[in-house]
C-alpha cells in the first residue's frame, strides 16, 4: 500500500508571516493537526507548524501574535514521497515521534499531509489488528 | 493484544479548576496530547482536554485563563477497559475521530490514556504493514 493511495485531502498551507493565532484558527476550521508553511510558492514547503508546536508556545509564554516561522519547525521537517509505502510512513512517524508527514511528489512538490490517524482509518490496517480478537471474541 | 499490554505510561491528570494555560503547560512538559480532568478523586475522570480543544479555544478567542472544564469534553468522553482489545481501541478512535482513549480498569478507576501513536509504536502493528513492502522492496 502506497502513501498516495491513502492520502485523504489536500494539504492545508499557511504563509510564514501568519500569526500563531491565525494558525490555530485555520487548524480548527480545517480540522487538521498540522499546517504546511510556505512563502511565495504554495507548492514548496519551507516548514510545518503542529498543534503541539502551539501548545509548546503557550507553555513558553510566547505571544499568539508571533509569526508561525518562529514557532514551527523550519527546513528540517520530516517528509515522504507519495510513492513510498505506508509501512515506511509508519516507520518514520515512529522514529521521529511525530504524527504527521509532509507528502511530496517526484518533482518535490507538496501533494498532501499524512497523519497517524489516516493510518488507523484504513480498513486493511485496522483489520490487521482483528486477528487478536478471534480467540476470545464475544462480539 | 489487549489495551493493557500496550499502555505505556500513567495518565496525566489535571483538576477541573485549572486554566487552559496550565493545561497547555502540563501537556508540553509531559509531552502528551490529552489530559484527564478530575475533581477530588484522581482515579475518577470527569472529562478530558486535548490539544485540539485548546486550538479550538484559541480559534474561538476564549481566554487562556478559562478553566479546563469549560473547554474540555466533560462527562461524555470516550473510554475503554484495559482488558479490551487493541482492535477495539482502534475501532473506537476511528469511529469517534479521536486520537486518545481514557483507559479504565474493571472497577472503573483510571489506569491510563491510549493514543493512536501508541498503536503505531507497536512492532506487531507496524509489521502488519510491512507485507506491502515485500514485492517491490529495495530496502
Amino acid at each position: 500500500m502506497l502513501v498516495k493511495e491513502i492520502l485523504r485531502r489536500p494539504p492545508v498551507t499557511i504563509r510564514a508571516d501568519a500569526t500563531v493565532e491565525e494558525a490555530a484558527d485555520l487548524m480548527a476550521k480545517e480540522n487538521v493537526g498540522l499546517l504546511v508553511i510556505v512563502r511565495d510558492n504554495p507548492k514548496r514547503p519551507v516548514g510545518v507548524i503542529s498543534e503541539r508546536d502551539i501548545i509548546r508556545a503557550i507553555s513558553r509564554k510566547i505571544p499568539l501574535t508571533t509569526t508561525v516561522d518562529r514557532v514551527g519547525t523550519m527546513e528540517k521537517f520530516i517528509w515522504i514521497r507519495e510513492d513510498e509505502t505506508v509501512y515506511r510512513a509508519a516507520y518514520l512517524m515512529r522514529k521521529h515521534h511525530i504524527r504527521h508527514l509532509v507528502v511530496l511528489n517526484e518533482g518535490g512538490d507538496l501533494v498532501g499531509v499524512l497523519s497517524v490517524r489516516d493510518l488507523i482509518a484504513e480498513d486493511k490496517i485496522i483489520e490487521s489488528l482483528s486477528a487478536d480478537r478471534r480467540p476470545s471474541s464475544k462480539e
